[in-house]
Parts: C-alpha cells; structure tokens; sequence
C-alpha cells in the first residue's frame, strides 16, 4: 500500500512469519500460511494486507476491515469479522510496528562522497559514509562507519559522530559529541551559542558559551529544533531520548535515558530531566529546576518548580493533573452559579 | 514608496483603473484621472499614492493622511482629510491587496538551472523552471511547469511538484506530492518521519513512517514549519490553506480547504480538520480529533476534544468562548472579594 | 577546562589582571599574582582555574569548590571554602563574562571567499569578509567589512549587512537591512512574506508585502527564528536586541532598543514594543498592541491588549502580576473548599 515511489516493499511474510517477527499469537484456527505482501491501514487493507487496532477510536473501522490479517488486543478479537486472522498482541502498535520494520527495513545506502559535497581534509569519514549532494564536513570532524549525511548539511569543525548516524539535509551542527545510531531530521540546529548574556549599564554583555552538545546513543532529534551548546557544563541528551519538531533545549540542560518531548515544547536552561520524563507538546520549563524520572509533564504546561519522580502536572503554572482538574471543575461550577 | 532596491513597481495607473481593479467605487466628485504611482502607509503617502483603512485603530492617521487616494469604508469616508479621492468598498484591505497586486505582481524570473545546482538526471523539470545554486533535485523528482527552487532547497528523491510552485532558500522536501501554485516559504520541513515509537523493555520501537505529505494547491506554508509524512495514511493539507511560520502537523493530520494556522500552533497526529478551520498562535490541538468546518481556536487554546462544526473555543483546556469569558470573569471577581 | 578540540584558550592571567578586567576587588589577603590558566563550573574547577558563584541554588557546590579563584557578591564570601581567592562584585555573572571574554576571545577567522560559494558578480563585499562553503551572494548584496557568512547560508538579492556581521549556517536572509556586530544563528530566516491575506469568496487573497526587515546594531537573533518582513510599512528589530531561537516576529512589529524575546515566543503583526521589554518563553502577542518601554511579559502569558511602560503581565489572557498570583490563590482555595 506505501507508495513505492517512495518506499520499497520486503517481503512477503506467512502469517506465521509475522508471528514470530511480532511476538503476537496466531487466534485459533487462524491460517498459519496465509502469504501477506503489505501492511495496510483499516479501511484499505484487502485481504493479502496486514493491519492494526490500536486506538478504540477506530473500532467501527476494524468491524468492517477486509484485510487477510490484523493484530489486536485479545479483549477486541470478538470485533473482528469473518475472515480475519488474527495476530493477538498485549501491545497491538507495538506489533504492528515490527510488522512494518519487517515489511519497511531501513532503506540500504550506496556509500561515497558527493563531488559537490565538502570535506575538509582533515575530517575522517569511517567505512561506508555516504556523504551527499553540497553538504560541508569541517576540519577534523570525525564520522563513524556507515553516517549518511543529507544534502545541504553542515557539520561544524571537529564535531564527533558515531556509527550508523543520520544527518537530515539543511541540518547544522557544532560544537557537539554525536553518540552511535542517532537521527537527526532536517533543519536541527545543534551546538549553536547558548542565550546568555548579562546586563551592564553600556548594554548586554556577552557570556562567552564553552560547552559541548553531548547527544547519547539511539536519539532522534526532530525537523527544525535548537539544542543550544552548554555554557560552561555541556548540554547531555540522555541516550534513546526522542525529541519531536521545534523543541528548545536551553545551555546546560541535561537529560536521563529515553526523555520524550512533544513538538514545541521548550526546557530553559540548566534544568536537569531524570529517565524516562515525558514533556508534553509546548510544554514550557523554566530554568535550573530538578525533574524527576517517570515525571510527566502534560502538553502546554508551564513549569516552575521542581517535579518529584513519577509525578504528573498540569497547567501553567503547573500542578499535580489531580489538583488541576479540581481547579478546572471548581472554576466552571463558580461560573455557572446564579448572579455570576 | 517600497524599496526599489527589493521591489520594482509596475503603473502608473489612473484612480479609474483602480477602481475597476479593486472593485470599489469612486466617492461623490473624486477624480477619476489622477494619476497614482504608488501604495503607501497612512502616515507616509503622499498626493501620488494610494493607502488603506481598514482598522479603526488608525483613524487618527487617516484624518491627517496626505494620500492622493485612499481605500476606505463607506462608513469611514466623512474621516477623510479634504482633497482625498476616496475608493470606498466594504472590503477595504481586499481593496488594498488587489490594489497592491496591481503595482507589484508577482515579479517574473529568468528560467533555468544554476551551474552549481544539482539535478539528478533521472529527474524531470517543467519548462519555465528556475532551479537557483546549490540547490538538489533528488532522483525520480518532477516538477511542472514554470517551477522556482530557491538556492540550497533540497527536493527528495521521487517528490512531485505541480505547477508554478515556489520553494524557498534552504527548504527540505521528502515523501511529498505538492499541488500546483504552493508555496514554501525557507526553512520548511516536509515530508520527515512522523513521531511514531511504542515502548519496549528494550526501549522504543521506532514505528516505519510509510504515508506521505498531500499538499493541496494554493497552499502557503511559512518559514521554518514542520510538516511530518503520515505513518500510513498520508497527512494531507487542503487546497488553499495557509499556514504561518514554525508551524507543526503531525502524522496523518488531514486537513480541509482553506484552514489558516497562525504561527507557533501545533496539531497532533491523526487529527482531522473540516474546511476553513481557522487556529490562532501557539494553539495545539490533541491527536486524533475531529474538528468541525469554520471552527475557530483561540490563540494559545489547548484543544483536548472534538471541536463542532463553526464552534468557537478558547482556553486550556479550551472551552466555548463564552463559557471562558465567563470564567475569567468569574476568576477575577472571586480573587478581588475581600477576605480572599 | 572547555574542550581544546573546540575553543581555544588563551591566557594565562593573573588574579590581578583578572580583577582588572572584571571590575571586581581582590577580598582581603587574595594572592595577587595566583597565575590562572582557565575558567570553570565550581564542581570541577582545580587551583589554576578561576569559577563564579550568582545563583543561590549552587552555594552548596561553592562551599566545596576547589577552584584557585572565584566571582563572588561580596554577600557570600563568608562562604567561601578557605584557599580560594575571592573576587568581590555586585555582579558576578558579569565578572564571569568578562573574565570569559578574555580567555576566550571571538576567535579570529582567515578572510576568503571559499571555492564552492556563489557571489553574484555584481554584490559587494568589504574588506576581511569570509564566505564559506556553498554560500550564496545574491545580486546587489552589499556586505560590510569582516563579515561571516556561515556554510550553505544565503544572502538574497540587494540585502545589506553592517560590518562584523556573522551569519550561521544554512540561514536565509532577504529584503533586509542588517545593522553593525549583529549575529544570526544557524537556521534564522529573515525577510520572506508576512503572513497577508484577506477573505475572498473565491478564496484569498495575497496581499503583496512590500516592506523590509531592519535589524539594528548589536542585535542576536536566535537558531531557527524567523522574521517577516514589512507589508508595507518595515519590520524592525531594535539595536541591542537579543531574540532567542525558536521565536517568530510578525510583518510591521516595530521594536525598541535592547528587547529580549525568549524562545518560543511570538509577536503578531503591526505590535509594537518600546525599549527592553522582556518576553518569556512561549509568550504570545496579539497583533497592533503597544508595549510600553520596560515592560515584562512573563512566560507562556498570552497578551491581548495594550501593556504600560514597566508593567509586569502574567497568564492568558494577560493580567498584571499581583492579579494573576491572587487569582492563583483564589482558585486553589475554591478547589480545596469542602463539598467542591
């Protein structure tokens, strides 16, 4: 079903192949070597398709799929309708999601360098870059093996990458250690100045800014987003953290392992994210506070104390959600009330 | 009055063919021959131009505008300083605007493709098309006719381009089908994985992104705005929508005709807009939802359920308009009571 | 102590010539001629480095530093741990950036146009500027002198850019004009249309926006951040401003000396703000409002009127501090109210 201009299918799988891919269980007697070519969503799925239900949302589409097989949560198996074998699955995106990897593998690469890319003689690119079209490596950069560069990026002097890192095109980078298996999107912008500057009665005074960006292992970095070098400390994105469009990370931030943040969100500087932190979308934290692992910070929140571990606040300024929704309830039946 | 530098005007043209080009009438004995050269603001026109009102905030300027011409409402044209000819029609800024159009079309370009762009031999261009320096044009790409690509724009492999469209300098394009008339303004972002994982014991499971970007025609996307492909389904931006700058839409967001999104606004994966939804600034909007046709969000509003058709909400969590006006009337009365 | 791959150092100095630089007083018996070789964080600093205490949250690290020298309000040097030599100031964060400033210089850059570059034959450049790798100059550009236009930036037709300007990589600029020392940062576009249009029953209707973008002396503009240009009347952007990333500046906004705009924030078209208003982050400005000189617009605070000269606003919508602390408090007491 993807379009195959633009991506090139695997494939196909038995039934029971996916399965074993998925780790989900084949439903009764469910054809065990029944050949799928394709993933598919609900409503376009025929029967040589596989598909999902992930979201209840979607259960009158699912009631009416015509697809030859679908993963599912076991306590939805009974929506199903005739014909569907079914893959059943505690965790049906998930699922769906190795289903996909298997149909869809991350597209090989020719490795080389582009004629009209730049690279410094000083830069070592490791075996099987590919380098492409007018992107610029700087003096002594290091890439490890298998980085693919897009067209139009900008690897700063002396920037660190390590293997199997992907650079989107028009991306700049400076001033940063890039850890292995990172993804960069389009347009990010790394290890620029950090905003910092004092006041002085002839104007601001400039804080010069003598840190690092050190990104872990395995983060994405979404389209267009500012992680701004530390000014002194380095910025440290913990490893497996994923970062979605136009977020903001001030000088100093650091982060544990695998920290989500929504797009539009922003974290001031030197504030600090244990593991495993959720940031909502334009979620807003102030600087130098203290954010526990597990804390979830809901989408549009303003932050502005610190958050213990495991804690879930709302609102701007932000509150524990229980607090919150009482806030909201007490506020609306305030505005209800006769002579208001 | 506009930069010759950066702008070359076209003209001159009488108050008659201004009317005719505007759609607005002449007042009583304004004269029909004058001759004007130029548009100019309020303030700064002079007995050869041709300005607006069209906000009430600047009346105090219109009573003392020195303008050869001006483009008013009826119910405005007893403000005007003697010796105005006015052009009066209740759409005043649409006046202005196709005033404007006519003094400064779009200026024309020199086609052909810059020595240092590019160009993938595998790919088509239009005739008519301007591709600028160091611009890349990926394998399988086809543009259409009379096509401008701004330097450094990057176009993927296999996208597709209607006619005349416009890219702007360093803009990033992948997994996209564009309709004719678009523009994109710098620093866009189209067509990247959508933010799509599921956790695991082992860390997130990065979930193929296989849809694309569908941009209808006569769209407008702002600088430095992020469009992700679908995961499955396509993301889909209605013909004639306009979109402002550091923009987000998700995965799958599909969107009707002519929706306008002021800057900073953000809608989550799967959402579904109706025609001429409009968003206000640094809106987001949860993922999967439904909202309806002429819908208005409020700037800076956190939608968190279906929106109906022509609803007007505003807050976060957004409520119908009234419903929050009356809230924070009611906020503001309690916080003053004495005792409080 | 910063990365030598990435900064050089320069220096040494002694805790004399630092006092002198900074401004600040040695306290008591300080050893004068201490030789200095670095600055540093507290936690890390060693004997040769110099390091500074300004926010209270880090008087526990102070009290242990190892640091040879450091900043200090003289508030807090009963503090200090014994064996460090204090410099006394009622600004220690400036004292910092001065004594950064001269161990870290603006490091010097070779003049050049590099080979890979487009420079239109008919732009100018003045003396010492570098162009680097795959820039582009458009026709009529003007530069000044010592100019540093950053890798894959471009630099559209007839722009002009004061001397010491800097321009990071991938940025796109046109129709501006650029003051003296004013830095922009990778990503930044400046110049493209405002967000014009106005409601046909054909659809809408563009309006041409025929203004440019004025940037004053001494102004940054953030990674990412995008500038609109004028539609008829110029965008401005006052001398000494600093604009962080992310944040977007709609067509006619006229700014004052000194403004700071935190990331993520936005002003809407035609506002216009006096000198050294402070906007935080995520903050929202409606359009045509005026700002008065001083004004503070606290983080995520949605401004939908006029704000007076000195005025501190909070929230959305936008009221004055006090208000918005007792509406706060007003509201968690109706919350915890019993039978609420």
């Amino acid at each position: 079903m993807p379009d195959p201009r633009f991506f090139s299918v695997a494939g196909p799988f038995t039934v029971a192949e996916l399965a074993a891919r998925t780790g989900a269980e084949i439903a009764g007697a469910g054809e065990r070597d029944r050949v799928i070519t394709d993933v598919a969503p609900l409503e376009s799925a025929g029967p040589e398709h596989i598909t999902f239900l992930d979201n209840r949302k979607y259960l009158a589409a699912f009631r009416f799929t015509r697809a030859g097989c679908a993963i599912v949560h076991p306590d939805l198996a009974g929506d199903a309708p005739a014909g569907v074998t079914l893959l059943l699955t505690k965790t049906p995106y998930r699922g769906y999601a190795l289903a996909a990897q298997a149909f869809y593998p991350e597209p090989a690469f020719a490795p080389g360098v582009a004629v009209s890319a730049v690279v410094d003689p000083s830069a070592r690119l490791g075996e099987g870059c590919r380098i492409e079209h007018n992107s610029v490596i700087g003096a002594r950069a290091e890439l490890g093996r298998r980085c693919r560069i897009g067209a139009n990026a900008v690897i700063g002097e002396a920037c660190v990458l390590g293997d199997d890192v992907r650079v989107g095109a028009n991306a700049s980078l400076s001033h940063c250690i890039i850890g292995a298996r990172v993804q960069l999107y389009p347009g990010v912008c790394i290890g620029q100045d950090g905003f910092g500057f004092t006041l002085d009665p002839e104007g601001y005074v400039k804080v010069p800014q003598l840190g690092r960006v050190i990104v872990g292992d395995d983060v994405e970095i979404g389209a267009n987003s500012t992680i701004d070098r530390g000014a002194g400390p380095d910025t440290v994105i913990g490893a497996g953290s994923m970062i979605d469009n136009l977020v903001q990370i001030g000088h100093n931030v650091q982060m544990g392992r695998g920290c989500v943040l929504v797009a539009l969100s922003g974290v001031s500087g030197s504030t600090r994210l244990g593991d495993y932190v959720m940031i909502g979308g334009q979620a807003g934290l102030a600087g130098h506070l203290a954010i526990g692992s597990g804390a979830r910070i809901a989408a549009q929140a303003g932050v502005m104390r610190d958050v213990a571990p495991g804690e879930q606040v709302v609102g701007a300024p932000a509150v524990p959600s229980r607090e919150f929704f009482r806030q909201v309830a007490a506020l609306k039946r305030l505005a209800a009330k006769k002579g208001n």
